[in-house]
């Protein structure tokens, strides 16, 4: 299995706001973004792949400006790492508002997939190979990202986060940081 | 305007996993849960603010063992506090799986709320004013999530993030922290 | 197979009134809370039977005041009693106005469900055992208005009946009198 | 305002039975049926009144045996007849399955809805005038159905039944009938 | 298998236009009327063939004046005629603004459907017999159109569409023609 | 107002073919697609006309081979030409089936639009500028298309289609042609 370039797995997805997708000030629900984030997301990972993908799990997601009934939402993904058995999607989110022609950045966003064989078992994946500085960036930060999922998900002891401690926070994370962050 | 008790906005949500929902190894999609969620939460933070919301941010939300094709799903959403114009909710999520019996924990999450006026601009809310040890639990616990949303957001200097600091880190947060970690 | 309390098929679903949900003067289509009311009292019924439910039967359902876009359905479903094969489900439901905080009764409505095995059989459901002098009450009732399903159905000669004659109408029912109001 | 006939409101309605209209049975859900006869006797109503139209009422309804995956609904609705503000629709159901060419009744519902004029106000409708003998006995039959909704809704003393007691029943109709059959 | 009449695959289906199917001018879109009338002929084709069909071809579509939220939508579908393994439906559509009572021809089309067995490969489908002359001029016009579409579709040689040819065109059809409209 | 460049609108939207999309042998039905081209199409003429559009008409499509359940569809859409108040859009559809990872060209089509200002009339919109070899050819043959389509829906006598007459058909165009070829 050789490795994959994230442009292997650029995916763009065009979705237009509709009544039922806004609240009664006619704004976008942040749920059916996030739902279309979803789809944009595993779309990208199953073309790297090459696998049905799930869901594992969804960073901090922030919403800026309301986006509007009637909007045109454009979403990028691309694959920025690959770890065994599962990829990082980065998503960057457009509002545009086609007759007054603006083009607003509306959020930032990772996403994280398992992917399955057909039996439903996980399965390894392709490695991401990153081209540009930008990719080697988004590749490196993975990491951090990795092992700061992993603590609020209670999964692993902040002590044992060795890049996340390294680079940002030093030694004092107690071993019940996830825990007492989600409490 | 009177606080509130987390009761009081106390929300249940049941629903039926659809085929639609569904990816073609008949589990739930994440996305679609998310969306849910949203509702939920909304209504939720509605019946605390007594005023249309709209999300702000979804905290990070990591999805465990895979929910099935005819599971139902159970949300219970409760506000756990209140800032200026805006308010956090928690959600437990349940999947149950009817003819087995099975009712399983998915997912933990917290989604933040700012309220709005007639005319979209954002609004004071009430006070929440926690009742139980549980509740008072998470009302202090809702300072240093806000602190890391923040930081998550950009929005602010790690610096800055007293309780998050004090408490878990020390003193070495970085000042572009956020930059870092989403880069 | 013991019996089961109607505390354990207690089940609360909220939907929130969406565009698509109403008509052109923005209110809720009687048929979109049909359907919502019907997955509710769905899952109170799995809940019960701990197999795949399929409806048999809706009672009469009047709506009262219009509800409105953008108002919460709350819809609250208990299984009041156990037949053979089926159970019969109550519902009360609520519209809810978030911003004016008010919450109207709406409607009160019986489905009832039959329950089927892995191969589409009919098949024996736990028996209800009602705890509450309220309970008791909708217990007793729910042979009295199966009868009158059953006799609307055609099912039934209203002679036999005997239950619905004796508490209500005397020895005058006509042996055809489902026929003839369904006409 | 002249009358109109049955044929004038007449509408039928085909609509296919996709996956999220079905359980893990494959089966359709009754709710989602309930919802479509809504519709198709919502366009019948508005086609007599010329009016937008809302629900008021739906009379017993019981689903015979399922309908399939794929299977064509079709639904048949016309005006019975009109009261001051109100018809009532009656629809007859057939389930298709188109490969082995079956076609079998699955429901006769009766509807009721209240016409509104532009600002939802209840407004006179057109008279129903029936032209054939079936229309002419589904007319007559109306007025019996209507007690009898009234009464099971909780808004007429059965004493006042004189239709339907004069026909069905003799004197003996306690005054709380419609409370005692709905408790 | 003998051959059937236009009238055996007669279908109407009615729908309500509502606010998730239009744009911010509350005008339908005309995807999702394509969408609808996809529907109603593919049943009409299926009530002629006793088979699962798929939609091979939509011949040219063009949209008159707009149709408006609250809208009943009419589409009335018959078979025109049978190929071997295909049959051709043409579909009237109409939009009827109830409170007004107008009802305004919107759209003629032509759709083609294969038939398909369970497995999913092609099957003759029953001759189509015209009655009536209306009939008989659609049955011997689905020949021309056929030929257009062919040509089209990239798929005959303008010069063996002699059909299409004697009748309109004389003997001058390049041998790309469909290429070069397509291109 | 300045020309605009085929660059300029160019859209791509990616939708995951989900069960509600797809008939009983798990193929996507044609209507879904025409319904998502619809949408592809208007945001690629929105982007070139900075104004609500509304679709004029949909040129013959056919369709190839089925697309299957799970399937991602990759439509790519782009301006060809712009007329006094509309423009014609061509579409490539792409069916990706991801575990296995082909892709296989499942459609071309042209939708034209009309763009409309806020009170719902026809409104002038940019010129197109072609710039490719590629895109020079779509422009020249977006006349041909245009009389062909005035031609089939009645409004243009084939006599007049002097574009498509010299190039194609030489003068033996009837002038009801359209209609014989719709009858």
């Amino acid at each position: 299995m050789t490795g994959k370039s994230p442009q292997e797995s650029y995916t763009i997805m065009n979705e237009l706001v509709l009544p039922n997708d806004t609240n009664t000030l006619n704004n976008l629900m942040g749920g059916r973004l996030l739902h279309w984030m979803d789809i944009a997301a595993a779309i990208s990972a199953q073309k790297h792949c090459n696998r049905i993908v799930v869901t594992a799990s969804v960073d901090n997601v922030s919403f800026q400006s309301p986006i509007k009934l009637g909007d045109v939402i454009s979403i990028e993904a691309k694959v920025t790492r690959a770890f065994t058995t599962s990829v990082e999607v980065r998503m960057d989110v457009w509002a545009q508002n086609i007759p007054s022609g603006t083009k607003v950045k509306s959020n930032e966003a990772y996403y994280t997939f398992v992917a399955l064989d057909k039996d439903g078992q996980k399965t390894t994946v392709p490695e991401l190979v990153p081209e540009t500085d930008k990719e080697r960036a988004l590749y490196e930060g993975a990491l951090r990202r990795r092992q700061l999922r992993l603590i609020l998900g209670g999964k692993m002891n902040p002590n044992d986060a060795t890049e996340l401690k390294a680079l940002f926070f030093g030694d004092q994370l107690p071993p019940n940081l996830g825990e007492e962050i989600k409490q």
